[in-house]
């Protein structure tokens, strides 16, 4: 049994092959995809249990699709704050309880460090989805496949971030994960000053981490950005991408979106 | 594709073959039951996602119950206000991620045209599960449904709405679909000015949505009432109806939710 | 039909073969665990309705968990006071609703009576997950069944009961239980004052309920109590045990936990 904690608990080659079924089960043509989705129970009677203690979702919603397309079971857990931990519970005792009850835990929660203290008491995989400011690898894996798919390779390219990157979890974990691919270039820029870049990635501004500011996307610095880039947004967005854009063919945010359940779907299949 | 927003969606015709395989589903004996409901993974591994932006135990449960009828799964997200769309997310993008992560969305909103915006961005189909003081065609349908079982027919009945008549969505949207429907006569009245009808449709004064005034149905009422009447109900009732009248045979109510689960899943097997 | 509101609604000889079918289903040595186990869609298409009117993540998860093992599906209503109820809907009108969307409903409450009340109207089996001060018959169950694991049987032992004994709706259920099953002892104590026996049973104080005063069990205490006996609590725990106990084999309170997913399969698969 493992779990996945942080991105670094997968190794280079782990991350291609994860790569090559997400990439099976999206195209739903190879060899793979027909034995594994067109059995359509192949996680039949499994549950996964869906831990958050801060609201996403995205990230929830995501996991359960990916679960139920495999043909298993999903107990959601969405108020965590107001059930049994309201009691007094620490987390250590609700996840050994939740390994009765489950086969696979996706633990979301405020406080760095929750996902690998959750990993270090249960019986069961933990999936960390986001641990306060800490890391949240299925994100980072669905951008870095993102990535790939665009350009056939995660190597030799320029990556830009633009927004809240103090703050930003997403941020600091992709980052994290780009530098170990050998890209050759990867740096923060305010959104007036963007430099040639084979990938921009927007983030939001999080008031609710404390931050300030804000800024957005105009048809200027459109007009700026190669042909051939992407333009990413974890999502939710505000205001730093207007919808105007979404019909441009750069905008990847939704195929991002897209991936997640692919990228979900490869990563419990391993987990079977 | 196709969404259900409005009655007006479908026609005499589509409305009519919607009854029929209702009718199927309810009882049990027909070829068609025995082909779809037999088979009981005729919708397996599909997701339906109950998006709803404000609670209704009841539309929610009933969607969800004719899903897992059907062997298919339910994604509920029940506390939208205090999840991504709190981050500032708009309708249309929580729709687009949707659409990723299910088959169908139903949707309910606080807000009279949310479902029309929700289904010109949607990529899978929206089916309208009230939006404010607009429409609620599931309901409507039942109520349909619930007539034409009892009187073999919608034509050439009289039907007497009682109750919250101005601010009430259901009988707004009844009304509407009964005029389609040849009704030779439809009213509303008071309580205590009841004229014999077919149909007795009381409803729920809403006081949530700035309604005063209450009434109640009394035992000199009931006298006053056909025998082949029936007496209907959009529930959850106040005080409108008083539990003793439940045993009445003319209290249709209770099938009219019964009803519900069906005609939701006539509904899901025509969106396959 | 029949519902689960009491103890008592089960016979001697039923709660043993509950048990059997619970210790064959736990074992998956039998020939009646590979009937029905493997089979994996023994419930398929069935709904169990989980109603809480108070949240319980353990105990809605655990029959969650229970319901899907079997390959049936699970609807659950945690935010009953924020849905329909809101609007002035009453127990019994929700409990014949939810009766046409599921085969066997499961009811928390804050109220004592209201499983009773519940079953009364109901159409389907209704199981009591604990109302108010008065019964939850399933934690009963998983705790005689946890010490009959243990000892082979549940007559002449000794029971201690600690902590919160007058407000603890588990002690009330239990002791009741107990007296039935010929204990010839079953007391309760004050934690510095232990007796020797079997089976100490801690309770959380329960604040919510309006106790004072704590507890914390000590490396003295746990000197004193004898090699072969256990400790369980039914959980959420506060500090009454401290984690370094978790490891002794004396612990029973995980072991609580996990027979309560299987005595919860075991009343599923006989309301079949």
């Amino acid at each position: 049994m493992r779990h996945l904690i942080t991105i670094d608990d997968l190794s280079d080659v782990e991350i291609q092959n994860l790569f090559y079924v997400t990439r099976s089960l999206k195209s739903g043509e190879t060899e793979y995809y027909s034995r594994v989705l067109n059995d359509s129970s192949y996680l039949r009677n499994k549950i996964l249990a869906n831990l958050f203690y801060e609201p996403s979702t995205r990230t929830s919603s995501s996991f359960a699709a990916a679960m139920h397309r495999l043909g298993g079971n999903v107990i959601s857990i969405n108020d965590v704050n107001y059930s049994s931990v309201a009691k007094g519970e620490n987390l250590q005792d609700t996840i050994r309880t939740m390994g009765y009850y489950s086969d696979i835990i996706v633990l979301r929660s405020q406080n760095e460090g929750d996902a690998k203290l959750a990993a270090e008491v249960s019986e069961v995989p933990i999936i960390n989805a986001g641990d306060g400011k800490g890391e949240h690898p299925t994100q980072t894996l669905l951008d870095l496949y993102t990535i790939q798919e665009k350009f056939k390779t995660i190597e030799n390219l320029t990556v830009t971030f633009v927004g809240d990157v103090v703050n930003g979890r997403t941020v600091h974990s992709l980052s994290k994960a780009l530098k170990r691919c050998n890209l050759n270039y990867c740096e923060t820029y305010d959104i007036d000053k963007l430099p040639p870049s084979d990938v921009y990635y927007l983030t939001r501004v999080q008031r609710e981490r404390g931050s300030k500011g804000s800024y957005e996307l105009t048809r200027d610095h459109v007009a700026e950005m190669p042909d051939n880039c992407i333009v990413m947004h974890p999502f939710p967005r505000n205001e730093e991408i207007p919808q105007w854009f979404d019909s441009d063919p750069r905008a990847s945010y939704f195929r991002q979106m897209e991936n997640g359940l692919y990228i979900r779907m490869g990563i419990l299949v391993s987990y079977k």
